[in-house]
């Protein structure tokens, strides 16, 4: 098959820094579009896996799952799109397209596993597949997003993971007009839960631990913020929730935000706390509640949520980098010091 | 207001034995009924109840929430039952009914919370409620249920809280033909869990700890039993099931049953484990799994679940037990030594 060489930035080992590297990608086949990537965003996973953190890193690594760019290329059976086409590309680049989950368009649950943007294993080249930290991409036009032209498009990279990991439970638990959400977490994930919620139509509460965060929580759309530290705050907005979103990765104790819930409510987790959660029976039995999780989104949502994204003029709030800073900028990542997404500008790694 | 004495068996402190006392109960109002108890199933919660052990018991206390018998009098209001009619009551004997929960028609739910059968407030007396373990007991129409005829009466008191503590969230969950259920702890909830979710038309995996409860899982019912203890035989049930009922009530290791749940599946806990049962992140958001508990059922479902079991012909698995004989009941209680109910004659309370 052929291939070729292009340029990104990536690691050897866990505890080296990313550098400049060439990598080697398939060009493309038949179904494939090839893109330049204009922007990337960074999410926290790009972190965990350059450090092995997760286990199962295959090095090099080439991390970036947030992958905005336009077309350059199209195989001769692509019938979406065209060159010049703006184009997106989340976490995962294919699935086995054949389980009960990806015939129902739910191919970040199948069965077999899908194939992951970075550090997946990529059925053409028989090697582990190479993220957005680079030039360009090769895709399968399946798994490829189109991108509403209006928004600002480095601010919508972070929609292709942060916005779809909101958004799809957001959907998939029906809020919407006449409910009333909590968005625990104001990070790269909660901002967007809180943009995506509001524009559903629903009341957002926010809960947060950071006294610095009220004020930006209300202008990103919040209609309450309240301090998940104030145990009167807390009691007084007891059992008033139709669905939280946790977008929390560190430890905490959950069965505090049950309590927010009223009767059939679901707190549904999108952080990934290393440690388990203690859950106490009495959280959940009194007023049936749910503890659940999600995960990304399907090929399909994931475009229902750009459109959204496009209709209501979302995207998310971030701060440009260039490709060279991009170690510092996982120094930052670790302090929470970003609001609240960084974004390559992948111009700079042609620098 | 007109009172009556009754006899009745309970306690009047967290270490004392229960023994024959009189309590005083209201006579019939316009929209009573009483009701000649002829048997009491022992509900766990009676001992914790009668040993403080939930904190909160008044005394003396007298439990009993599995009341079957017969109608001896009725209020002028009442039209829904006769004298001489069969009767049940259950775990509640009143709720506010105006708030969002009662006007569903799901009374155990209640904002107010709901007026328990036992150590409940009674708002014509002012005084505690007092349960079963007694001669009669006076309650509104309104909480009582048309027991079916056909049914061993003495069989049929444990639906009135083992029965409905499993068929409520095997009707919410959708558990019917063509869904794979598991079944985690075979005691007094679980061996009905079993009975309903395979008459309800589902195919039912036991899981137990216990080699010597295999042979009686498949006897209540169960198409599969396999041991959680062996780890070949949970491996290759993992992710095959669309709904788990956990009736176990000791700590057990959450994350093990909810590997066995297919993408969407959810685990119901309605066993009480006392400490707070640790949940893995990736338990859950991978195949977006949920963690969920209920508790008992409405009035109206009370009601479906006694007319389903009638239509089944399903009953519990008891031991007779004499009143008398209640304190020796529940040692054996404490140590799992019952198959699997047991059920108090009342007839012993007139020796």
């Amino acid at each position: 098959m052929n291939t070729l060489n292009v340029k990104a930035f990536g690691t050897v080992a866990p505890e080296a820094d990313l550098k400049e590297m060439t990598i080697n990608r398939r060009d493309v086949t038949s179904n494939d579009v090839e893109i330049n990537i204009l922007y990337c965003g960074v999410c926290h996973s790009d972190l965990h896996t350059a450090r092995n953190e997760w286990g199962g890193t295959v090095y090099p690594n080439v991390p970036g799952h947030e992958i905005v760019g336009r077309i350059t290329k199209v195989g001769n059976s692509v019938t979406k799109f065209k060159v010049g086409d703006l184009a997106g590309v989340g976490c995962m680049v294919d699935s086995c397209r054949e389980c009960e989950s990806c015939k129902e368009g739910l191919e970040q649950y199948c069965e077999k596993g899908n194939i992951q943007t970075y550090n997946g294993h990529d059925k053409h080249t028989n090697q582990q597949t190479f993220g957005g930290y680079s030039e360009r991409v090769i895709v399968d036009e399946d798994f490829v997003l189109r991108v509403p032209e209006n928004l600002d498009l480095a601010a919508t990279a972070p929609l292709l993971c942060a916005g779809i990991t909101t958004f799809s439970p957001l959907r998939h638990w029906n809020v919407g007009p006449g409910k009333k959400v909590g968005i625990v977490g104001i990070g790269g994930l909660g901002h967007m839960g809180v943009k995506i919620a509001k524009a559903m139509g629903a009341h957002v509460l926010v809960i947060t631990t950071s006294l610095a965060k009220v004020e930006d929580a209300k202008r990103l759309g919040a209609d309450e913020v309240i301090l998940s530290t104030d145990k009167v705050q807390m009691k007084s907005h007891a059992g008033t929730l139709h669905f939280v979103l946790d977008c929390v990765s560190a430890q905490h104790d959950i069965n505090a935000y049950l309590s927010l819930l009223k009767r059939d409510g679901s707190l549904t987790l999108v952080g990934a706390p290393e440690h388990p959660l203690p859950v106490a029976a009495f959280s959940l039995i009194p007023k049936r509640k749910s503890f659940a999780g999600s995960m990304i989104g399907g090929i399909a949502e994931t475009q229902e949520m750009l459109d959204f994204c496009g209709q209501h003029n979302i995207t998310s709030d971030i701060e440009m980098i260039r490709m060279q800073d991009i170690n510092k900028a996982y120094d930052r990542l670790l302090k929470g010091d970003v609001k609240y997404r960084f974004v390559i500008d992948m111009a700079s790694l042609k620098d």
